[in-house]
């Protein structure tokens, strides 16, 4: 353990935690849209993996931006949130359920990056770093709107099957 | 394990899982506001456990509306999210980015609940249940408040503070 001296050791300290909890997150989708059933909300997974690689790209421009190594931290939190989501996944239920039950889990996933991204690039601000400030808006944008597509999936149709048990 | 037939089954689960994500809060609450060193960040964990019993004291309330015991399911993913709040309250840090780091912890937890609570009120829309709707509707509102007054303490002196290395 060293010592945290300046708001930069914790921004690279985060930034590492953030990078493992992308790389967690490129393993678990795919066993999202596969387990999903409704097919608008197996494509939104798909398209989300390729935005992760793409965060895990900029995250790794960061690294450079930086001087350091790309490297990650083992990231408790996603850990926990993925088994959670894996539990949904391997529940018994009606078809309709479990992708609501799917969405509400892919959505705690999105709030954990939205909070984490929300930190660092305030961070980032602070250290009057403009350059990582703004490569990281475009994956917190890019966040929000995943969140903003799983609340639609749902409320378009998703929990209306699963209140109607199709 | 048995099965989820319907959004019912699947709004009780997720209830339980969040009524235990706040018990486990209640108990790190008091940690957070003993390691952080800004008098303002003390006062508003301090606050905030009050807010959190609060916010049990409801899912209790919706357990009854439903006819169903009070009971929690475990949490995994609130418990990685505490793990790593934990790792940043050990570290050996300079008050002020320790400050700066415990509120991105805290910041974490606030996102993981909105995001939950967020999941169960469209739920309990879709069940045609109003009542509890409007119950939980109160403990998201200050769920979103906690989140940003934790960004406004940020903003206002702890991040400047430990871009100074005070």
């Amino acid at each position: 353990m060293s010592k945290l001296n300046s708001l930069e050791d914790l921004f690279l300290m985060e930034v590492r935690d953030i990078y493992n909890a992308e790389k967690q997150l490129t393993k678990a989708l795919p066993k999202a849209a596969k387990k999903a059933s409704s097919p608008d909300l197996k494509s939104a997974f798909e398209e989300h993996l390729r935005q992760t690689e793409g965060h895990m790209n900029r995250l790794e421009q960061v690294f450079g931006m930086l001087g350091e190594n790309v490297k990650g931290r083992p990231c408790p939190a996603m850990k926990g949130i993925l088994e959670e989501a894996e539990e949904i996944l391997g529940e018994k239920a009606e078809a309709s359920v479990k992708d609501a039950g799917i969405i509400g889990a892919a959505q705690k996933v999105e709030h954990y990056e939205i909070a984490s991204y929300g930190t660092i690039i305030q961070w980032a601000e602070q250290m009057g770093r403009d350059d990582i400030k703004q490569l990281l808006g475009q994956t917190l944008e890019e966040e929000k709107q995943a969140d903003q597509k799983l609340s639609e999936l749902a409320k378009a149709h998703i929990n209306v099957e699963a209140t109607a048990g199709k």
